[in-house]
């Protein structure tokens, strides 16, 4: 390495870093992803110090001129990044100076790497956020579409993955919704822990010139300047809060995942997945597998690691900037990468899913899922619930002795164990008068599933 | 075990769970601690179906007082909790039936085991996270008044642990009380994740019966019902929401924690620990070890472990409820007791910090600390930033091989690198000086300090 | 707190820690679960200092004859833990001045609690892996009986959670047996790992007295003592070695507590659990839940927690003891009493698992599984297999789309895409002649399945 | 994408994938890195089916010169990835169709991308744990020079961060070596762990070919081939080892790694770091930052990242295998390259540290390290050690209010105190005096240190 190469902040140094080291400890082969917000940084830091006198009209055109020519140069893959030059900002600045000459070289006035970093890594999580809602919403509208085509499909509700009441596909598919609203509001929280603008910090303690924070904020489009330098520098909270958002995203995803590759295997077969969502065997012809739920459910494994080592990395940190930082960055983009293909491909599976009307509808039926709602009845005449348990459950072990349904029983054999029992029974022992019967809000009859598609439909703007 | 003691949901089997099969599938031994909340979810229960006509009042009447008496009876100690009826609802349930007879047998209609214990949950996250702010708040004040006793204090402010530029010690604690800002941001987020009340979803459907789950979630200081049945009983997600706002709150913790054990070890000697949080050593008898910060920056892997244990838990979870999240309590538990006590630890901590100043500020002025304000002095004088950064680098391998401090340099020597140098730069390479300058908003002065201390007091509402 | 109460260590304190400080700081609580081997512990370091010419005899006879004395108490629940006494060994020590005078207080000549805690825990360690081996070996003995039971059951073998060949269902419970091989060689590699004897090291750089930590090594059952006083003490390896030893077995033991519950489950029905080993439900008097699989699904979420945690608290710990550590002992109890309960669950589940051969079979022929033996059969006929494959593949095709399997198709079909198959392929569609026909080391068949048990009832000593 | 583009797996699908679909399902731009182990994966093969008469010689011929030749256009660059092919197997296996014609197509018999992945990630372990016993042997060697060249430079040896008692600074860099002697021993367990060959278990039944596992276990240098073959396709364990494996390197190198960081520091000032492991500041000129310490500190927190992550992928998976697992590539590599870059810094960090002698001394009399000398040798005048070490307390106390250190305590004040202390006790009070009284095994002594030095030349094979 050359004098010059490593000449920005090498003033002091008799020794040249080996390769390996200069490999070891640079991070433009991944950093270099933040060039956009790292330039618009740049050209508010240098609007302000014009503001504040401290570089001339003159000097502040060059700099942005420079700094919009980079950024085409980058744009169009013509920008030679250089490993030696450690990072984004060095490489810009580097090239600044070659472009603009000696003016390049105020533009660091009254800035450090350390709220330069900061600010940089608080827009691409600010933008990063704004994707990924919008995704969310997304695949929230294709939940409701479908919910809103396929309203009255009963199915097998579970718990324990044992069957336990009827419920409509809808239902469970706006379950999904919900899960999905909630993401949206975390995101959206790691947006406002975010808003605050770290430029003046300088490399911890702020600067000597008099810089004007309140103004490179509202250029950058936040609420207000960060109040503590110390903060400013060493406050990462908003990238663990992204990386736990999406940790809980993925979450989700992964729960319906499990259901897509349950529903359609063999023994269940609810839904059908289209072919393009899944793949083949190199050895078996017949098979068609699961892929892309296999996969979301995979990569929340992924996310999970993400989250382990964003929060190991910066426990016990003193302050203010130290090194380790800099491995926060891949565990970021991998997270918001991670993220941005999940939805996409949850998108797919949504907006693809088929469900077997008729095989959901007779499995409801399997499994005594109706005697809660047998219970119930013997409620309504006039037994204790737990009274009314005990005999459903009686009446469950003669059924299943038979290996008959519930609605098989001959009413005699009903009345054997509890007199009270009549021919009105039947009705309720059926899928349908079960899920019709749970009208309040929250249940799974169908008035309860459209007001939950109206409330979408106003959260969402969708157009009845 | 006896066809009484497993009666309540026994029906249909004919073996007895073994001994063992008992002690590994109960809750009680911990789900007890949510006896006060479930008593609660069960009072609004009974109340709503009186409300809706299913139970008499004079029923309701019965109920309510049998579950204040068992409250009374628990936290009385009298209460023989029964690990045989396996949680806290089955163990309250079974003893109201004891004590009000058969009517205690009608609690439990329209409501499953499923939708209490996320009801529970709900009122036992809901009431750690007021704890838990208001204790972030004691933390807060203390640390105020701690900045606004020692304002003027320099230190040596550090990046890499290297010493950077000389801080104020009132900014560093600011610093600080920034992070714990975010942490009870942090925790009001959990209270509007958890803030919709589950009942109503029975075991996943909702009910056969015409409850009323709007007015349970009034009854229970909710904003509103769960909308989705399945989602009610299948969410855990305000409980990871917790856990994470224990594992960042922790995180902030640790790195003080961290730098409260550098400062008072010998090679630093800034701050004094009182003995009160220290303990001996058995063999060494000169030993003080600062065991309260350790056990902090210790207990912070606890909650990350908590954390990953959550997720890990949650995930590919098919809907709706499954055993695994009879899991969730010890988690939660072990994370609330763990960042409450941590809280009053660390608020001892901070108010019986004693700084050595002398130390400090001696320290302050080591390391070359104002090497930045000489380049920001340079530029002043009109050399561009990088090129008085690599002049500066100069001067300190001048000093640093001489062995001396940069304002021990004599003038001459400095004007042989950078003749623009003149007698007034004395002044700036002062540890008081560099301070003082940093004015603008979210810098080290007194003046910046002083804003943010009468920003928090307009915060916590102390009066100045 | 009184002078005498914290005597241990108190020499230069003047203040008495609050009682919060005592008990945030203090471990006993749950320490005293070390009590058997801080005594053996004991014992043999008094023995090697009357050996060593420290003790004479009869003070080495007071002490012994005083610490087997405090076994009893303990043991028969009279000894009284005092929580200002901090820890388990502070704890015994006291009573031992109590029991035995003032020889008590020699005990602790040449020792530090950080030598005694680092021998307890590998004492504690190293009895955790006798236990648990043992219990691996008798699930592996379960599991051997029941695939001699069951040797000739099919059933589908599943990739991706698709139907994709069929397979011997002692064949996929001999796949267990062979993860629980490797789990209890990961045990056995700890007991390597943590065989040396820590006394000697005192705090952490030996002792000024001529002990012989050779002489305490021999007596407590360990290879060697450990070479260098700073490892001694700060080496936790082996916790961390335990816990995740523990990890895998878990992870393990979740992959077929998921198979149990979805084999159990309505859809699949291939085996039936034992009521003795689920639960019913509160309000669905049918159901019948897999909560012990459930459960033990869900204990792996908690095992993989506790290693985060012990990661994370070891992370870039300075040597030599920290505080920090206290934390390590909770973490390895849960990991020892998970571990070692969901390996008593298992072989519950493992003896009492009814398999149902009929739908087994059955579902064996569904899923069009023996593709692949047709394309195998093509490759015998000469074609190459990626053209076997593709034919395999329209064959499969043609079945699904008039809704047959395989061997339903007429050979003339057949015939019309490979004119090559003749009336012997009907053999080999059949599950039967699909397994038998893997006879090869590792294949389904029936031989190699014998084979499988021949080998570890050879390995687990099981008498034919 | 055309027919012939899928036609590996293709028969049976009507629709094309989206080329979104192909990117988040395909694994070949990571798992490509395989391509050595999956071409001497299926030479082995080949070979074996050579053996057992399912190829011609002359097909075995075509066949493993066409391998050879793609495996020197990959190690040219010459050869063409291409995403549609999914992964680095469909990859070769086109490429080798392109080359040899039809017989291609046979190389995939008895065969299935299951076992065939299975075996190159095992290969690939195994090449990974060979480079890095070898990488850490080299950083003892490292460790025992410095060792061996600094042998008798006295530090305070701290616990709890406090000055404990003065050690050799040999003796600590020692405890290093120790725990790289388990580190070594831990990736020779996961070479154990991975010691079978996974070939002949085809996608997860055996194949209908009468294959020999035996053979082709011999051929790629395994100790024998898996015995059960859903074991074989399903098992990760050895991937999860040595994942861990580096996760324990990781907490041992970032242990002194932030002993680096603080000894390094200002304040301690025991340690020089080159410049060539440093970089500098973009604003502070006078700044040397730990850089390399730093980022091995901050990489232990990716490694416990990659290890959340495997352990999560692998739970509750049912048999074999499934989709999810494309996921434990990215995990592994990351791991893989993590260590080995840690390990050649570490190297670096070692053999270029340059001890700060006199610092170290003066510091190792600072904080009365020599307390626990003074108790000791009270104990040998006929002191029970806990009265001693009161007493010593005392003897402390005094010393600290007149802040002077032990030995500066005049023989009368002592005498006050303790009448027993005679003037001989100023020998043992110095850190040389301490030091040289461990003379037994694990002591600091210098012919402890000795002792190790040998233990370690002999068990690495240096020349003394």
């Amino acid at each position: 390495m050359t004098h010059k190469s490593h000449g920005m902040w090498g003033g002091r140094f008799s020794e040249s870093p080996s390769a390996f080291v200069q490999r070891f400890t640079a991070s433009v082969t991944f950093d270099k992803r933040l060039y956009a917000q790292d330039i618009a940084g740049s050209v508010a830091h240098a609007t302000m110090l014009f503001e504040c006198g401290i570089l001339t009209r003159q000097e502040k055109k060059l700099l942005i001129d420079g700094l919009q020519k980079i950024k085409q140069e980058i744009e169009s893959d013509t920008f030679n990044w250089r490993i030696e030059l450690e990072d984004v900002h060095m490489n810009i600045e580097h090239r600044l100076t070659e472009l603009v000459g000696d003016v390049g070289k105020k533009l660091h006035t009254a800035r450090s790497r350390n709220d330069q970093v900061a600010l940089d890594m608080r827009l691409f999580v600010r933008d990063a956020t704004h994707t990924i809602i919008t995704q969310i919403t997304k695949v929230q509208k294709a939940l409701v579409a479908q919910a809103e085509q396929h309203k009255t499909i009963i199915m097998p509700g579970m718990t324990h993955l044992q069957f336990a009441q009827p419920v409509l596909f809808s239902h469970h598919l706006l379950a999904w919704c919900f899960m999905l609203a909630r993401d949206a509001k975390r995101f959206a929280f790691c947006q406002q822990m975010l808003d605050c603008c770290p430029l003046g910090a300088a490399a911890l303690a702020g600067s000597s010139f008099a810089v004007n924070p309140q103004h490179t904020s509202n250029l950058l489009g936040f609420s207000q300047p960060v109040m503590n330098s110390l903060d400013s520098v060493s406050d990462r909270d908003f990238i663990v809060d992204f990386i736990y958002a999406a940790a809980q995203l993925l979450t989700h995803i992964s729960r319906w995942a499990e259901e897509m590759i349950l529903w359609s295997s063999v023994p269940f077969g609810w839904i059908d997945l289209p072919d393009a969502l899944c793949t083949g065997s190199s050895i078996m012809p017949q098979k068609k597998n699961p892929d892309v739920p296999e996969l979301l459910r995979g990569k929340t494994a992924r996310v999970y690691g993400n989250l382990t080592a964003i929060l190991t990395l910066m426990k016990a940190q003193p302050l203010a900037y130290n090194k380790d930082n800099q491995e926060d960055k891949e565990m970021l983009f991998d997270a918001v990468d991670t993220a941005t293909d999940c939805l996409t491909a949850t998108e797919a599976l949504v907006r693809s899913l088929r469900p077997h009307a008729e095989k959901m509808h007779s499995d409801a039926a399997l499994g005594y899922t109706t005697a809660t709602d047998l219970a119930d009845y013997l409620v309504r005449g006039g037994i204790a619930f737990r009274d009314a348990h005990a005999i459903t459950g009686q009446l469950v072990k003669q059924a299943e002795s038979n290996n008959i349904g519930l609605d098989d029983l001959p009413l005699a054999m009903m009345q054997e164990i509890c007199p009270l029992i009549q021919d009105d029974v039947y009705k309720i022992l059926t899928p349908i008068g079960s899920v019709a019967a749970r009208e309040h809000i929250g249940g799974t009859s169908v008035e309860s599933v459209e007001r939950q598609i109206a409330y979408f439909k106003a959260e969402l703007g969708i157009d009845s």
